[in-house]
């Protein structure tokens, strides 16, 4: 031990400083001043417009007492108010809580209450949801209303007259402001509710040293640089749009804001602003390649599309490569920032023919260069699972993009974080090449004559099914065998098929005992973020005779 | 304040884990265990093989009694053992010093006590210097000697015949080694002896945090990729290869070694192997520029190269820019792990023709990614100077990526970290558009008459001489003027200039005070690490009559 006397050693001011992803703005601003930052309709803000209304925003929030851990709500699609709402919150030191614009009224009541919102910026669009939101709240947080331009003309607001306009809150703004990064890197940065199908939500806490690490990750790996060009397909109130929030900053690229996806303005979009990246759940993929008109020809160079949230099906990868996207394919929670997987190509798979790759590309892959380690563990003895591609157990994480915890709730953040790895509850394989593939989540499994069933396995085959739409697979109880697969299906516009052909179909392309018994046909319930409720389906697969 | 009762809040295992860049050789072995990823000469190895090295080498140390804080020196040029060293000492918990090769016996062996040494791994072609370093010492490091197969065949070894041979050494080591990731991310990773011009080398200390986030940042300003090949042209005893030794793994790219900079063998490897990157202080660009064979055609595409170390005269730029290579101009220091700052392209220099290019391109530029701020402030009252390209001020830095401390020296370290910023001792005036430039280090510059005067400009004119090799300018005392710039010129083989005319190369192109009064021809004094010795080149001006 050589360092004799090392207190002077010690961390201080020239060598230490934390971790925080306003750090990329500041950077972002000084080298790139002129550079165009948002894009948003017929907007532009440069990098330097766009930091003086994140100042304006902190000195704002600052004036009306947010400070240190002060939560300030945030209900908007993806417009340039939520995006500086990312800065200017923090600026101030407060907590950033983007609220899911698709949910209802009570849940963002409990969501206002139980982060002790102090401000809340709603977007005019949502105004009446806020109004019945805040209806009964005791101590209403400060509202202030963003008008925004891209706004279908015809609405109208459901708040009062005189409630606070955004443009002209920031316009009073102190734009010299002093902000200053947090002391603490550990500081919370923002709270993301997790869309629990049962019980109230729980909100996900993000610190300042996981967001900045998960940012840099993020342009590692989708190699963003100063010409990338992103495309806001991926509501940013979802782990902070994956922290691409930050990221995109960080490379000194371009955010285009977009309030509503929609097939015809993101082709437009691409070919207007030379999009070179964008991110969405499987659905949106979805959208866009079965969108009414497709662009004329590919998209040259390829965007490159981030795939996460659910599984997207190969067959919609392999559609969406052939209109100019190169799919990237993530795994995450909100608890782990959004990626905390990717399936990174291999070389060896470019010779692969089409269906082959996409088959590759569906799987979850290996850790995020930020993420600190990952296993596959036996639910039962909690050792890894064999590396067979086929036993399957319970994904574990430990890392830096690991959330902080969940706000205000000690029970749930010990439960997630057993024996000290955060459980995620997806159940997956190890393959060979030490790449994972989820099979489900833990409760969804079907277990068959003590087989497991992966539902997923079987929606892979039903998403081929040249008629299919969209496929959900449920366990339905079973006298003899336990459980057996129940399909729902909804089939795509003017196609037709019959029960007996979707499970002749899966006998063609799955072992015997897992078919589906039962398919019914119709309409897939969804929540609020897009995904398919499949504790609905269990209880219609229950209630069939 | 909402985060009621945050003791459950705090790090845990799941959440928190050391930032090292040994998660990155981790990472890397799991998604690309067949990849090659390190070349030398005839060998390859694969991530796997290389990986194994490393922990084989860690069980050896180990076995030793290498633990954290034990130094484990490494004498030897760019080979695969220190690269190897990179890895398999920290994950023993150990420190890496990497020793210049150009250094003499008794610095080596003050820097071996010093740093309380306990194994040194010594490269064969210098046995004889680490027999004479090692000479007097009282309680000798473990000696293992490097037998590199790309030694030239008629080289013999100073080493006693029973000397530990590295290949067996390893061989007899144990590949399941358990090694672990530091507990603290503050621990020592790497000590760097300075190559002080006067008085004994200070140790600079890396910690691990540093190492991984300037090495992350590397990959980003350098848009490192899995398909990158990266060519060791750089010494890594110089700041740990600028962390590319690290940055290159966390790309999954390919190390390709090389005993010796040679421009042919340059030119071939990068032909044999694709490379897309290099690095290294001008004179590697200018051996380069001046090679005597060069290659055909430029190379397509075009190879990335880094600079740093000193300034690049934009003469050089420009001319190997023309060989196919782009440049990237660096700046930073043996205590900010090389790279503080880079001269980021800006779009709009595009259009500028090769000469006007080269001169933006020469310039220092703005903080890496991972660099915390810069600013450039007046010696006197502290303040930043304005950014008008022509005060003079020194350069300070604050950041994640700056040293740790100067071990075993608390007054040097408090001296370098006054006020909060760490002090570079380098002048340079910031430019309307935020980017720095150095016009001198803080001894070298040149005060005629009061006016300040850049040693480095006149230098950059000095080298636009279509007869000059090389050129340096110190300050000549002078009764009148107090100092008067001096030239040191060495002209390129078969070119003759006398020095009137170099007199009149200069008046044609700076301002008259600013010329050089003497003009002396010959070869430069250079230290170990090839830097002009400007303080050799003051003590001949003085003595010049």
């Amino acid at each position: 031990m050589p360092e004799h006397a090392t207190d002077y050693l010690a961390p201080n001011a020239a060598n230490h400083v934390a971790l925080s992803p306003l750090s990329f703005l500041q950077r972002s601003v000084h080298i790139h001043p002129h550079k165009t930052a948002v894009i948003h309709g017929a907007r532009n803000y440069s990098y330097r417009e766009f930091y003086e209304r994140c100042v304006r925003l902190a000195a704002a929030l600052h004036a009306h007492g947010v400070a240190v851990g002060t939560t300030v709500s945030v209900l908007a699609p993806n417009i340039p108010a939520l995006l500086e709402a990312h800065y200017g919150v923090a600026m101030a030191g407060g907590v950033l809580n983007a609220i899911n614009t698709r949910l209802d009224a009570s849940t963002i009541r409990f969501m206002l209450h139980h982060a002790e919102c102090r401000v809340f910026l709603v977007d005019s669009e949502y105004s009446a949801l806020a109004k019945a939101a805040l209806e009964g709240v005791e101590s209403p947080p400060l509202l202030v209303e963003i008008l925004d331009n891209e706004v279908t003309p015809n609405f109208r607001s459901a708040f009062d007259a005189d409630v606070l306009n955004y443009e002209a809150w920031l316009a009073a703004a102190d734009p010299h402001f002093a902000w200053q990064l947090p002391v603490d890197e550990w500081q919370s940065l923002a709270l993301n509710y997790t869309s629990g199908t049962t019980g109230d939500p729980k909100g996900v806490l993000y610190h300042h040293r996981g967001a900045y690490l998960n940012a840099m990750s993020n342009v590692i790996a989708f190699k963003l640089a100063t010409d990338s060009v992103y495309l806001w397909t991926l509501p940013m109130f979802h782990c902070n749009g994956w922290t691409m929030t930050w990221a995109v900053t960080l490379a000194g690229g371009t955010h285009v804001c977009l309030r509503q996806v929609d097939p015809a303005r993101i082709f437009a979009l691409i070919g207007a602003h030379s999009v070179t990246h964008l991110c969405g759940a499987p659905i949106v993929l979805n959208m866009i390649a079965n969108a009414p008109e497709l662009p004329a020809a590919p998209f040259v160079p390829m965007v490159e599309v981030a795939v996460g949230g659910a599984t997207p099906p190969s067959a919609i990868i392999e559609r969406i490569e052939r209109l100019g996207f190169h799919v990237t394919h993530l795994y995450g929670l909100t608890e782990t920032y959004g990626p905390a997987t990717l399936c990174e190509w291999q070389s060896d798979w470019d010779d692969l023919a089409v269906t082959a790759r996409a088959q590759k590309v569906a799987r979850q892959g290996v850790i995020t260069p930020a993420q600190g380690e990952l296993r596959v563990i036996d639910v039962h003895t909690g050792a890894d699972v064999p590396g067979d591609g086929n036993s399957i157990g319970e994904i574990v994480l430990r890392g830096n993009t690991v959330m902080k915890g969940y706000l205000k709730n000690s029970q749930a953040t010990h439960a997630a974080f057993t024996d000290g790895w955060f459980h995620t509850g997806d159940l997956a394989v190890m393959h060979a090449d030490g790449y994972i593939e989820i099979k489900d989540r833990a409760k969804d499994i079907i277990i068959s004559g003590g087989e497991n069933i992966s539902t997923l396995e079987i929606e892979e085959v039903l998403y081929r099914h040249p008629a299919v739409l969209e496929a959900s697979v449920a366990a339905k109880p079973d006298e003899k065998w336990g459980e057996t697969p129940c399909a729902f299906v909804t089939l795509k516009a003017g196609q037709a098929a019959t029960a007996a052909e979707i499970m002749a179909w899966c006998r063609e392309h799955l072992a015997h005992f897992k078919c589906p018994r039962h398919v019914v046909f119709g309409e897939l319930p969804k929540t609020s973020t897009g995904k398919i409720q499949k504790y609905i389906l269990r209880d219609w697969a229950r209630a069939l005779k």
